[in-house]
C-alpha cells in the first residue's frame, strides 16, 4: 500500500468507504464497513481462508491440561526499534503460555481502534502480527474489532489471549522453587525498555538499541526436551528482571541471591540507563526469561539455553536461598549488597 | 465502600497508595501498586484464592473440540439501565461460546484503565463481573491490567476471551443452514441499544427501558439436551437482528424471509425508536439469539426456548428459502416487503 492509492482489496466496498484512509466509527458498528475491515485486513492475514466467519473459533485439542492467558498492549509509540505493538501482542502472550511450560496453540486478537487511526498503519501492525505468529508457530484464530471516538484512545490497543497445551507431568510454577535452585537469565537485559524510551523521548544514542522482543516458546521446549528439571520460568516484562525475581521470591516464599557482575547488560544499555537515571535491573524486556532449575541441572540448563540462537548470551546469575524469604539480594560488583525491592509504582509507563 | 474511606483491603499498601481513590499510572507499572490492585480488586473477586499467581492459568479439559472467542467492550456510558460494562464483558463472551454450541468453561479478563478512573467504580464493575460469571457458571481464571494516560482512554475498556467445550458430534455453523429451516428469536428485540442510548443522550422515556443483557448458554444447553436439530445460532449484538440475519444469509449462502408482525418488539422500544428515528431491527441486543433449526423441529424448539425463564417471549419469525441467496426479506405488517440489508456503517457507536 502506498499513501496515494486506496486500501487494496476494498474494491467491492461501497464507494464512501473506498476513499477512507483512516478508521471511521462505522468500522466498529457491526455493519458492512466492519465486515469489510475484518474480511480484508484481519481475516486475510490470520485465517486459513477456509472457515466460515463465526462467533467462536473451534480448536481440536488432546485431553489434558491447557494453559490460558491474556495480555493487553498499550505501548507508546506503536513502532520502535526492533518491533511494534503487533509483535509484542503475539510474543507477549506466547511467552506467558511458555512460562507455564505450555506449547502455544492459538491466539485471539482484540483490536480497539481510535477513530482517525491510519488504515495503512493498521495493515502494517496486522502484517507484523502474522509474521510473529508464523515465527512462534501459533495461529490467530479468532478476533474482535471495536472503534472508539477520536480522543478516547491512542491509535490502537490490542488484546491477545492464548491457549497452550501443558505436557503431561510437567508442573512449572513459583511454588516449586526450592533453596539451592540455580537462577539463569536467557540473555542481556534492558533493551526493550530503552528502545521504546529512545523513540518516545526523541533520544538518539550512539548505537541504536533494538528491542529484544522475541518468542520464548522454542527455548522452553528445548529445555523440556533436554530433560532439565525446571521449577519455574518467568519472562521479564514490565518491571524487568528485578520485579520478576521479586515476585517469585514472594510467591514462592524463598530468598533469592543474584550477582550484579553475572547479569548481562550491553554497554549501550548501561550508558543509556546512566543518562536517563534508570536502574537496568528494572528496565522492561520482551524476549528474556529467568529459569529456576534444580541445583544439579544448572550447568546443563545453561548449555541448553545457550544453544538457542537467541540466547547465546545466557548466564547463571544466582541461586535460591532459604534465608531472607520473599526478598531478593543483589551482590554488587564493587562489594556489599542491596535489596532488589519491587518498585512501588512504575519506572516507565506504557512500555508494553 | 463509601466515598469517605480508603479502598478496603489496601491496609498493607504503602501509604501513598492508600490515599488514592483513582487509578494511577503506577497501577500499570509492574510494581507493587499493580500487584496490590490485582491482588485486592481482581484476584479477591475472581480466583478461588488457592492458586499462586502465574503468567497463565491452567485448565483441565477433556479431549475434544474447544470453542475459543474474544470480545473487547468499550460501551459508553459504563453503567446503564439493566447492566454495565462488566456484565456485558462476561455475557458477551459467554454468548459467543454458546453460539458455537459450546459449554462455556472459563474466561480471561484484560482491563485497560484510564489514569484517574475511580477505583470505586472499578470495584463495582469487578463485582458485577463476578456476579455475571456466577450466573453464567464460568470462572474468570486469568487477567491483565494496563493503565493509559488520562485522555487516552475512556475510564475503562475490558477485553474478555473465553474457552468452551463443544459436545461431541455437534456442529453449529452458518454453513449448516438449509432452505426450509425455521428461524426463531428468543425474545423481544432492541432493548439494550435503547437502554444505553437513553442514558447517553439524557433521554427519559415514560417507561424505563432495561437492557436485555443476559447469558444465553443455559438456553442453548436446553436446546441441545432436548435433541433439537440446531443448524446455526447467532446472538444479536451490534447491528441487531437485521445484521445477524444478513450475515448468516451471506455466510450460509441462503435467502431468509422474516415477518415484521412476528418479530417481538416492546411498545416502549417502538416508541423510543420512533422518537430517535431508529429501525428497531438494527438496534443492539445483548441477551437475545436467533436459532436456525431443522424444519420439523421448529415448533418443538420454540417450546423449549419459551420454557426458559428469560425467553418466554420467543417467537418463530420466518424461514430460510432457496431464493434471493445472501439477502434477507422482511414482509411488512402493512403488506409488501423490503430488503433488510447490512448497514453500511454504524447506527449507534460504542453500544458494547
Amino acid at each position: 500500500m502506498s499513501d496515494q492509492k486506496p486500501l487494496e482489496g476494498l474494491g467491492t466496498c461501497p464507494l464512501p468507504l473506498r476513499v477512507h484512509r483512516t478508521v471511521q466509527m462505522a468500522h466498529g458498528g457491526g455493519g458492512r464497513a466492519m465486515r469489510d475491515l475484518i474480511e480484508r485486513v484481519f481475516r486475510s492475514a490470520f485465517s486459513s481462508g477456509t472457515s466460515v466467519p463465526h462467533d467462536s473459533a473451534i480448536v481440536d485439542v488432546e485431553a489434558g491440561r491447557l494453559a490460558f492467558t491474556t495480555d493487553s498492549f498499550v505501548v507508546s509509540p506503536l513502532f520502535f526499534p526492533g518491533g511494534d505493538i503487533g509483535k509484542l501482542a503475539v510474543f507477549g502472550t506466547v511467552n506467558d503460555l511458555a512460562m507455564a511450560g505450555a506449547r502455544p496453540v492459538c491466539l485471539s486478537a482484540g483490536f480497539i481502534l481510535e477513530e482517525g487511526f491510519s488504515l495503512e498503519r493498521l495493515q502494517q501492525v496486522v502484517d507484523s502480527m502474522r509474521e510473529a505468529a508464523d515465527e512462534a508457530r501459533v495461529s490467530i484464530v479468532t478476533g474482535d474489532t471495536k472503534v472508539v471516538d477520536h480522543g478516547k484512545g491512542d491509535g490502537l490497543y490490542i488484546n491477545t489471549a492464548g491457549i497452550g497445551v501443558v505436557p503431561a507431568g510437567l508442573d512449572v510454577s513459583p511454588s516449586r522453587v526450592r533453596p539451592g535452585d540455580a537462577v539463569l537469565v536467557s540473555g542481556d537485559i534492558g533493551r526493550h525498555g530503552i528502545a521504546v524510551l529512545s523513540v518516545r523521548e526523541g533520544l538518539a544514542f550512539e548505537t541504536s538499541i533494538q528491542s529484544d522482543c522475541a518468542p520464548l516458546a522454542g527455548l522452553v521446549a528445548r529445555l523440556i526436551d533436554a530433560g532439565v528439571e525446571i521449577h519455574c520460568l518467568r519472562d521479564l516484562t514490565r518491571g524487568g528482571l528485578a520485579s520478576a525475581l521479586g515476585e517469585i521470591a514472594l510467591d514462592g516464599g524463598v530468598g533469592i541471591e543474584v550477582e550484579e557482575r553475572a547479569i548481562p547488560v550491553e554497554a549501550p544499555v548501561v550508558a543509556a540507563c546512566e543518562i536517563l537515571g534508570l536502574d537496568p535491573h528494572y528496565v522492561a524486556n520482551e524476549g528474556r526469561l529467568v529459569a529456576f532449575v534444580a541445583p544439579a541441572d544448572g550447568q546443563h540448563a545453561l548449555e541448553v539455553i545457550r544453544s538457542h540462537h537467541r540466547a547465546a548470551g545466557a548466564a547463571r546469575i544466582g541461586q535460591v536461598v532459604s534465608a531472607h524469604r520473599g526478598v531478593v539480594h543483589l551482590r554488587l560488583s564493587l562489594g556489599g549488597e542491596r535489596v532488589l525491592d519491587l518498585l512501588s509504582g512504575e519506572q516507565m509507563p506504557r512500555i508494553c
